[in-house]
């Protein structure tokens, strides 16, 4: 144990950039509405589970994000988890904003645009919203999802780009 | 569009389970030390970028975990991204916590232990920590970390076990 073999050479937002270069990320879409109803969503990476009693999710956004000043406290948000089938919604959802909901392949559920080719959808509600310097962590209070689908070899972010997981090395046991 | 087809019989905590079945995750490794200078340190799946001007890192933990009244503010932690190569090390430090530091595979920088065989290895300190009920979102200010190595099968975690990403579908152009 000493401290000869490792350096620590980049600095701030390049050792950021570097490490998460080597971090894998599952895929998800977040979809909401703005206040005349219209619908909004974007691609994120950074969804995750915040804790299953009572049931939290978080991700997060830039606050200069055009969809920040949608997510209210209380406005309903639908959670989609990908598959390497919604690669082209991923590709989409994260393209101009104009062109992310002109395909004709969501249901309104409500005032909520949902995808049903996701892998599974879960809707909720914003909590909470955690401001930190120019972004946030928006926490959603779960409310309900669909039933569990067979088996789908999951979208994965990785290097710049998309990826799926195939090759299982371990169960958790 | 209409909502014929889209149903969400699951509720709560079950639909955050069944939704979360289906979502792929970075398998990362956070370490740091409690007052005495003991190592202290857990597998994550929760890790993410939360935006690089400041550059900051989130992940999630149960405030009720060993590690969480450890890392209060300022404290320096090490976040570890692994490479399949890192499966026994992932599920080590998934493990018992007597059995996580006795193999002799960590150095010393400072008081902080540090796996050299990670993918990256990012240190930071402790800026925040935003509890939401029983758990808590920490925020690291990212201080320094290693140079880019060569590009490694990420560590994933599916389905309640540990994957690789092998199959390139997309770069994101």
């Amino acid at each position: 144990m000493t401290t000869e073999s490792l350096k620590f050479p980049v600095i701030g937002s390049d050792a950021l950039k570097t490490a998460f270069r080597m971090h894998a990320s599952g895929v998800a879409i977040i979809t909401s509405h703005d206040d005349d109803g219209n619908p909004i969503g974007f691609t994120a990476t950074s969804v995750t589970s915040l804790g299953s009693n009572p049931p939290l999710v978080s991700f997060n956004i830039a606050r200069g994000s055009s969809s920040y000043p949608q997510l209210i406290v209380g406005r309903e948000v639908a959670l989609h988890t990908l598959s390497a089938k919604n690669l082209e919604l991923a590709q989409r959802m994260a393209g101009p904003k104009e062109e992310r909901f002109t395909q004709g392949d969501f249901e309104l559920v409500g005032k909520l645009p949902v995808f049903p080719a996701a892998s599974a959808v879960l809707i909720g509600k914003v909590r909470e919203r955690l401001e930190v310097e120019a972004n946030a962590v928006v926490i959603l209070d779960v409310l309900h999802g669909t039933e569990q689908l067979e088996q789908e070899r999951p979208l994965v972010y990785y290097q710049r780009g998309y990826l799926t997981a195939t090759e299982r090395l371990a169960d958790n046991s």
